[in-house]
């Protein structure tokens, strides 16, 4: 039963210690945040160190492996860092905003065997993954067409904006990732198209967009098409759709409960999604570290890992330029 | 292609009219009501005979079979008219509201050959029909339960309510005849409750029930449970159940089209059920007329007679005995 | 934060133990069951201790309140002995299978404020929760009729059949308690219907029923319907239906996620719902445990307590007198 | 009541030759093919006179009205020619394969103030009308994204694939027109993928494709998302999504009826859609005759009229462009 050490006690990182401490396989080490007070505060509800640094933890014999949830600027550091001590590591996603920077970090970490595992947790959604099962088990034929409808229930805070590295790099790269998960073929072209409507002003400030479309598609044809809004009113909208030769498998939204009302003005009127990822995702977010636990003490590669978040990114850089030049971009072009 | 008359012009028999005027196998010969002007404004839409009365319909070489759409009080009377006059006949239901002039019907016609059909619509719903296929091919195994939800979507005029004959002679008796339509083996007790909630004024002034629950055994001790009300504020509910050792169907309500609405306070909110019968079934009132045109020209029975109108009553008469005397009641009580 | 322990380490006491351990306020104290082995497992797992006997737990400075999982003829006993030690108690359903030794349980504890919560876990599932918070609301209007649906996915082995007090004392139960929690009034009438149809050896064997339809009525006029039946080869179904003057809420069957399949064959098929009461109730077993710690923490009645319990045996006992006399039984003619 | 006369007795001419005899406020005033044995059985089932050609019928004092349902080629040559006579037209799509073909019938009717109504039937859908409605009402805020999934059940003939002009103008046509419905707004960028995955030879052979997404922004950045593929095996999909900033609405596909079934393995188990387009709009097609009869009788402009099907062609034509050239299309770069 691995100890599991979390950087980072924001909402994220309070979530993964919640977790990691309740869950059957895994305890919970200590946890770090650069605000010692917030560390302080999650490691008194568990009854964990609360460490002076993040090289203490990697430096505790007590510290078998390490969750990163610390602000994106600091994740490929931290990587860095827990390989060279040995550790192995699930890090939440992206790896950086900069490709560049990730690159980099491929390099230092070269041929490394520990496990490391980038966080796209809806890959252990039950719903998307029962979706990927059934497209691998030819239930629906060959794949022609996927479909990922993914929308935020409201605009993030302005302040978060501005960092987020742009819609591409901080949301889409979750679609990115689960394109790659249900196409099983690696996009090869990328067409996206963005609009500024929920925040046209923030957005045009930053230069970044709140509305946007990609169409991905892969050597052989298969095509993702992937929307996005920072606005869903209805809450947290997140829908995977394929398309085979032989039928369509579609893993919709959640509703925290079946209750249905019907009066004279409507029927069958459900109460609103599951809301925002942490409650969306919260099966998947417990999967997510059974997964970590297995590749730790397996000592095997998990089944997400460096270089797909890597090639999230470079889908997100292929958007980018995509919508800057108006054309299909082939992946081949970026870096 | 057999040219009928319709007897009786009021809502059902309008409908009844233009269904048959519209039908591709069949044809409209002509129409009476009591109500001359209502008949000649029918008789005009359709082009065709307004008769003075049923004896010159009955009488009429142009009319090969009748359609009986007339007060309930007429229609036995017309059945024996019909009958003496050799033309087949699709009676709505209920032949009456008395047993007893049931069967002095039924031994006046005695063994008639000709098709008489009775308008238990609801057996030509696409849904419906589906059902009662299912577990006639197996699919649910061997059926344990039946549950029929029929309630309408508001109280009828007072007017209408004091003739009724009542909730079980009146509403219910097509849930029993749909009881039999799925059971496929007649029941043979019958135990009824009945409250008066939606009117309590009207309901105790007619001594009569606006909210009742019914459950039916058969010999093999199927179960069948019946929940009617007056009043569905959300509209014409109609769903009927079927459990067997397999599985279940279920046959849901229809809604007018899929257009579905989703904000802050819901989602999946859809429009309120088609409302009321003649929109419901309107499917099934025109396979109806093709059902009767079918026994017409085959001259064959129809697959619902005058024995399944006779039944449904019997129904009728051991719930109203049940509700009174607080027991269950064997068919075989009832004369 | 109460230390509670758990006396019974079967499929339910384990699990009540781990949601007891997992509990973010509240924590186990220990646990207790006659097969030692049983008890040592679980007290294992969770790194408590595990005790010699019930009496032991009681003794316990450490143990602040009592879950009873153990087997229904124990129960009552329990209760009595943990009033008598002044713990706050949890107790599984149903106290006991004889009305007689519940009424003198009642009567042995007397008017102890000690909060005894009943385990009738169902009125904790948030849908069926938002279905009578919606009644409660007027969300509806005024109540006229519930419809409560609930079926095992399958027969239980004939060995418990056989002790179980019969479907209405053992499985019923829970829908008496969850029709009193509906109709927001006491059922003054009871009107049942039983069948021998999934298992008619062991049916006729044990004097028992495994198709069951009761009708309970309250003073206003008020009507609940219970269906159930002890196998749904589609799985564990728990719905139940609200109808009131301004519209309906159905608490509708859950599954294990949201991925539906469209072929040549169907569309919107869904995986089976969740199987069995354990994933069923999940939230709801977690909810329970809240609620109860709310009410050790108070010291105020629990939401649903010893009466609930002996009322909804009234319930069962009616239900057997009227199957047996073929009647509608007034609940003024039981104990 | 405008007498209609109906050019072309193919499978759609038939059904609209139908849909004017059985309508209430419209009478057949004949029909012309120039495969005669076509339209005399036409003319034959419905008691109407079989014209010998087109002049004939445009020449008959009995003709009010045309109804243009011939092969695509001679649509424009037939508005010429009715127009010239003075009738009110209701022409199928597309008016032409040949924008330049569609440009010149323009300039040839010139500003003629005759009813020219184009058979964009899906506009008169109940979902989709609704959908619309609800975007107009405000229902959803200011209108974002509009997502429109439209496949065919399977693949067209070679025969008539080779002849259609291509998925966008065959096709995607028909979504086009949907889009500008929805959207209020004209589209002023196309950007378009296509694959060939269904059927890749006659794909490669007829330089043609069966799979493609297309994505059009108006000036004001709103956004649609279109998805064709030719082969859904589980039946025809016609879905509409619109989202704006206080909600969403979907016009959901339709289903002949909605008995569901529920086993061991699956639950809610739909039967497949309404397959083809002539059973899934069968509403549509009789509400546009409809329409069309009221532009004759008022003699204003119908609701969808030439210069809506000119529109959908230049979408077509960017479309084409697009795919071909690998970037974003300006609607101004197309004649």
């Amino acid at each position: 039963m691995p100890n599991i050490a979390v950087l980072g006690c924001g909402r994220i990182g309070r979530m993964h210690a919640a977790n990691v401490a309740a869950h059957p396989r895994a305890a919970l080490a200590g946890v770090f945040d650069v605000h010692r007070t917030a560390a302080d505060e999650v490691a008194g509800t568990h009854g964990v160190p609360s460490f002076e640094s993040a090289e203490a933890v990697l430096a505790s014999r007590d510290v078998d492996a390490i969750l990163i949830a610390t602000s994106t600027s600091t994740h490929a550091d931290f990587i860095e860092q827990a390989v060279a001590a040995g550790r192995p590591i699930l890090c939440e996603k992206p790896i950086d905003l900069s490709l560049d920077r990730v690159n980099r970090c491929a390099a230092a970490i070269g041929e490394t065997r520990l496990p490391i595992m980038l966080g796209f947790v809806r890959r252990f959604d039950p719903g998307h993954r029962a979706t990927r099962s059934a497209i691998q088990a030819g239930d629906i034929g060959d794949l022609h067409q996927v479909v990922i409808t993914s929308r935020d229930p409201g605009m993030a805070p302005a302040a978060y904006i501005e960092v987020s590295g742009g819609i591409f790099r901080d949301m889409t790269i979750h679609d990115f990732d689960m394109a790659r998960f249900m196409l099983g073929e690696e996009p090869i072209t990328v067409s996206a198209t963005g609009s500024r409507l929920v925040d046209p002003a923030l957005m045009t400030r930053c230069g970044d967009y709140d509305t946007v479309t990609v169409v991905l598609t892969t050597a052989s044809g298969k095509q993702c098409i992937i929307n996005n809004s920072r606005q869903a009113a209805y809450g947290y909208d997140q829908r995977v759709e394929a398309l085979g030769t032989r039928g369509m498998v579609i893993s919709e939204n959640r509703k925290p409960h079946q209750a249905t009302r019907f009066s004279a003005e409507f029927t069958s009127r459900g109460v609103p999604y599951l809301n925002f990822f942490i409650e969306r995702y919260a099966e998947a977010f417990n999967a997510e570290i059974g997964a970590f636990v297995d590749a730790v003490e397996s000592g095997t590669a998990p089944e997400v890992g460096f270089e797909d978040g890597r090639l999230a990114l470079v889908l997100a850089e292929a958007a980018l330029k995509s919508v800057a030049e108006g054309r299909t971009i082939r992946i081949s072009e970026i870096g």
